[in-house]
């Protein structure tokens, strides 16, 4: 088919909305799967933008410029993938491997594809992805080096009103198309508020109410008002249109781009199912394909006999702003990073905080975000010394990790920290950043009932598990403060979700400042010949195995003390000389007995995958070791940090108990 | 000291607050630490509350007409307790244990107080959970039979206007006391559409607003208006007063008595610290005993010599409510359970539906609760036989799980599903349901990677290692109909979080529909005298794990096959007796490597805790077996089910290679 292009300006917006239509229901029919309905709902919301708004070189996603699109509704891909064929970035014949094994045209969107920032399909993501975005583009990047000169403080001041509808054009936008249904997530709401306080004028949420979730009607149907007044509290410009009217929708983007000083929400009353008559506001017709898609295609309109191609506008001249990765002409700065004696007692987290602000002082690519408890977690020093590049997102862990995520696409380097325990808040954000392909870096502090009094609900007892599970993460748990100090400049350049654990009380320094800690490694502290076991610990049981080890020599049963910092990737090498050498292997965690440390040393020893025999970890060790796992057990109530790990059964007293128990007897 | 006792409508209110803010002095000064500034803030608040207000029988807690009261802000104890004292609850030798090894009067609140219904300390929950308790109250429990006669349907409608400030006075009321930061949290937001669409008017938010968070001033300070837009926009009364004028704050409390069809939010304007010089109104000091603990009493005037005890007005006369616990006249009728022929092919997401209505036949304390995906999950024939104790919570899983938390608490069997991998986004609220000793059911759908298309947002992989991690949590994976059914009905009388995992696709039948399956239990499919290893599955891939034991004894290769349906607590006894047996186990499980079966089935041969060697758990196996871990170690995209669990390597080809490199091969 000859391909008849359009000028972005001139674009005939019903028929290139009745094009994604069609294309939306071949696809989902050729995959036998996917969600036709909700893609026509928003059809004509989309048309506009792709025809006379978005700006984007989809020849260079990653232009600066750029606008940024969101499909929050991750479902309404038959809609999102007929716009890249629209705009000739994939053709018919990929179009038509929709849902198939290898495609990278999945069910939902995820950046494999190079137009997509984020994993989206977990309702309620989008618009925090947005806002996190947009605070990113205007306040981080600063565009004031370029033509539009958008480049106010940040802190909730207002821009200054009235500086001209014409600036606003230039700025780049960021566009968040979501479903009615989705506005029932508090992380929505969340993210109002955190864009309402920033007065994100670079952003606007479409919302497709099409006032059908999967199994019913949505809360409030197509009661528009609703919507309006809730966004409206939260500071928002909004607008009320009927999603399927080609010039009302452009009326309503063209006024979301003259609106200084506050975010956009475009309320869009659309019809599910819009344009074929079998599903047209129809319940029980969500997530299937159309039932006859050549009748729906012929209530379509039929198949244009020739495609439109839309040229999207070019995105806006940046010339000032960077690329991601081209950030930080100082890159290879070394941190001066702080140093300490040892034998001195420092928290972890001081550290942590430390040394984040000396990393900020080398690196211009580091960001910090805090969830309002920056005097406790450590990220105090950075957000003085560094206040442009800090962001404080109140207590909103769910914004705080949205907001890493997004910055992170842009090529900064993130730095989220918030208590452990608290991080499981955004768990579901945490499992959708790692579906994304996200390089960022959580931190998390108040580790384990080491914390004391404050009791558990303040304790991080199942982050190791939380954190190990995400796909591709690497999870470090550091003893002492030159270690710490050391892992918090070695994570900047990692990839995936790195994830550091501090602890609150003072631990003493046991390493010297010079000392490398290589991710995936281990430390062996105290080794002889005859150890009749290995204590493997990481962050505060290390210092209880020290000094259980220590009481042991003394009854003379020496023991070997590994040092598992690097909980994942674990250092399989040196666990397995360690087996080898002495037999047992004692493992001691500040964590739930699963899916932490000692599950993290028991996979050394099991096999996996199938076949290839030059694998590693292939078949399994045929004599693994003796394992034994001291981990909290109970329910903790307040005591201090020593009765915690006294009461948890993880000191240096339980420590030794459970190695006198090995050797003197056990099972076997 | 003699009590000088107070009727409660004559409680001198300000004498109250005084005494309550000297005790939180003084308990936390004891303690060496806790949080009085944010209790100082709050104690006029608390004092009307208590001498006006609070209809509770402090000898009853569970008295159905009590009202229920939240401290949403669970670092305000020192306030709390000292109410507790103040009423003659707790007496002042115990508030001296505050935050001490073994008192029940920990940092934050927990239900081993008998006067509190939640474990809070991670904010943002108060509200979430009172939601849930207030509609439980007004919906659930209909007191049509009281002397009130409140018993207004659900679905939104609105009670009917004008039936009466009398009336309103004779429902038991549900208060929460909530921090100005927390109000960033998403939850918040997420329950106030809750509450105000379900028109909760038995359901009164106090918004301690003090300015201050921990960190340094909230968002909107003293903006009181930002929150009253906010509750307004969200269908709530809302009242602006000042925190520290007694008067004001009782004439709030009545006019949220008074208010029918409506939530009600009071937004108080506090000082943080109120009282006590050094530390009113100042940064600083959050979260630490006020400097000088005898000034600051002098401050406040000194101690009282005569104490203060609070008669709070008795609870609603609720006749006609039951009690927690005896509710269930049915209690003993056996549910008729579907059935299915073996060899059937049945989702067991279908059968959980099945027997959760045939369950809510048979048992009258049993509710469902939607995540507006009961259609997939399987809630929607309860939803259609037993609409009255059925709860649409829409795309809201922070909501849906503090539903359930609260539900429980008055003594209902709660059952919440939704898909597993959405699950996540509740985890905290799920880590703090454990704190608090929760008892419920939860249900996760489309697990693992065998859903298929729709890709890797909507398929739970993190979710046995979420669920295990969870103190005292029962974690169950059926593999077909029969099983799912008798388990659904087992999980009714069970404590702590239970959850179940279902599966998208059709499973054929393999037991019959009298087969018993204990919580702790397996089954042992295939075992002969010649097995060479054991394959240990659970759900979807214990079908693929007996397509593999075929195959595999055709080449001459028995295995033992063990279906671990009890994933906690894992069949130790049955998993030691097929490692003795066959020397191999093979796990396989549609779940991420970290967490999940593979390392329950670890976990068995580790040994834990220390010293009594009569605990089979304790020294660890000295000969453990050979473990291989087939689990999900890649990201997928989008493919058909089988495609998927052959790209995952969990299989029955995978599980066959598995086995023949443990045979042929393998470590050693």
């Amino acid at each position: 088919m000859p391909d008849r292009s359009f000028d972005a300006r001139d674009t005939q917006m019903d028929e290139l909305a009745r094009e994604l239509r069609i294309d939306a229901v071949r696809s989902s029919s050729a995959a036998g799967s996917g969600h036709p309905t909700s893609s026509l709902s928003a059809a004509d919301l989309m048309a506009v933008l792709l025809g006379r708004h978005l700006r984007f070189d989809f020849d260079d996603p990653a232009h600066p410029g750029n606008d940024r699109l969101i499909f929050s509704k991750g479902h309404a891909t038959p809609l999102l993938y007929a716009m890249y064929r629209a705009v000739g970035a994939i053709d018919d014949d990929e179009l038509q491997t929709f849902r198939r094994r290898g495609s990278r045209l999945e069910g939902h969107p995820t950046p494999r594809l190079p137009w997509v920032d984020f994993a989206t399909g977990s309702l309620g993501q989008g618009l925090p992805l947005g806002a996190g975005l947009a605070w990113a583009m205007a306040r981080l990047e600063r565009p004031s080096g370029s033509e539009d000169g958008d480049g106010s403080g940040d802190g909730g001041d207002a821009r200054a009103a009235g500086s001209g509808g014409a600036a606003s054009q230039a700025v780049p936008r960021v566009w968040v198309l979501s479903g009615d249904g989705e506005l029932a997530e508090g992380s929505v709401w969340e993210a109002a508020e955190f864009a309402g306080y920033h007065r994100l004028d670079n952003l606007v949420l479409v919302v497709d109410a099409n006032r059908l979730g999967q199994r019913g009607p949505t809360r409030h149907g197509w009661d528009l008002d609703a919507y309006t007044n809730r966004f409206n509290a939260f500071g928002w410009h909004t607008r009320a249109i009927d999603g399927h009217d080609t010039t009302a929708i452009d009326d309503a983007y063209v006024d979301a781009e003259d609106t200084l000083g506050r975010p956009t929400a475009i309320i869009a009353r659309t019809l599910k199912g819009r344009g074929v008559p079998e599903v047209e506001n129809r319940e029980g017709a969500h997530g299937k394909p159309v039932p006859q898609p050549d009748l729906a295609i012929a209530a379509l309109g039929g198949e244009p006999r020739d495609r439109v191609t839309v040229r999207t506008r070019p995105p806006v001249n940046m010339r000032a702003v960077p690329r991601a990765g081209e950030r930080d002409a100082d890159r290879d700065k070394d941190a001066e990073l702080p140093s300490y004696e040892v034998g001195e007692s420092v928290p972890t987290r001081k550290a942590f905080g430390a040394a984040l602000a000396a990393l900020g002082d080398a690196r211009a690519d580091v960001v910090a975000i805090d969830g309002e408890v920056g005097d406790s977690t450590g990220l105090q020093p950075f957000a003085e010394r560094h206040p442009d590049r800090f962001l404080e997102c109140y207590i909103a862990e769910q914004q705080l990790v949205s907001s890493a995520v997004a910055a992170q696409s842009r090529g900064w380097v993130p730095y989220a920290a918030t208590f452990a325990a608290f991080l499981t808040r955004a768990h579901d954000f945490l499992r959708m950043a790692a579906i994304g392909r996200a390089d960022l870096c959580m931190v998390g502090s108040h580790a384990g009932t080491s914390i004391g009094q404050d009791g558990p609900s303040q304790m991080g007892l199942e982050d190791l598990a939380m954190f190990r599970t995400l796909h591709g993460s690497t999870v470090l748990y550091p003893c002492d403060a030159n270690q710490t100090a050391r892992l918090v400049a070695e994570l900047a350049d990692g990839t995936g979700i790195r994830y550091l654990r501090t602890t609150r009380g003072e631990t003493p320094v046991v390493y010297g400042p010079d000392e490398d800690f290589p991710v995936g490694g281990s430390k062996v502290l105290r080794a002889g010949d005859a150890d009749r076991a290995t204590l493997v610990a990481a962050g505060i049981t290390v210092h209880e195995a020290l000094k259980a080890a220590d009481r042991l020599a003394e009854r003379g049963v020496p023991v070997r003390v590994v040092d598992a910092y690097s909980v994942k990737p674990i250092d399989a090498a040196a666990l397995r000389e360690a087996a080898a050498a002495t037999g047992c292997l004692v493992t001691v965690e500040d964590h739930r007995p699963e899916g932490g440390l000692g599950d993290a040393v028991a996979e050394v020893f099991a096999g996996a995958d199938t076949g290839d025999a030059r694998d590693d970890r292939v078949g399994g060790d045929r004599t693994p070791p003796r394992l034994v796992r001291l981990a909290v057990r109970h329910m903790p109530g307040s005591a201090t940090p020593d009765e915690q790990l006294a009461d948890s059964g993880i000191d240096a007293a339980a420590i030794e108990a459970a190695v006198l128990g090995v050797v003197g007897n056990g099972r076997g």
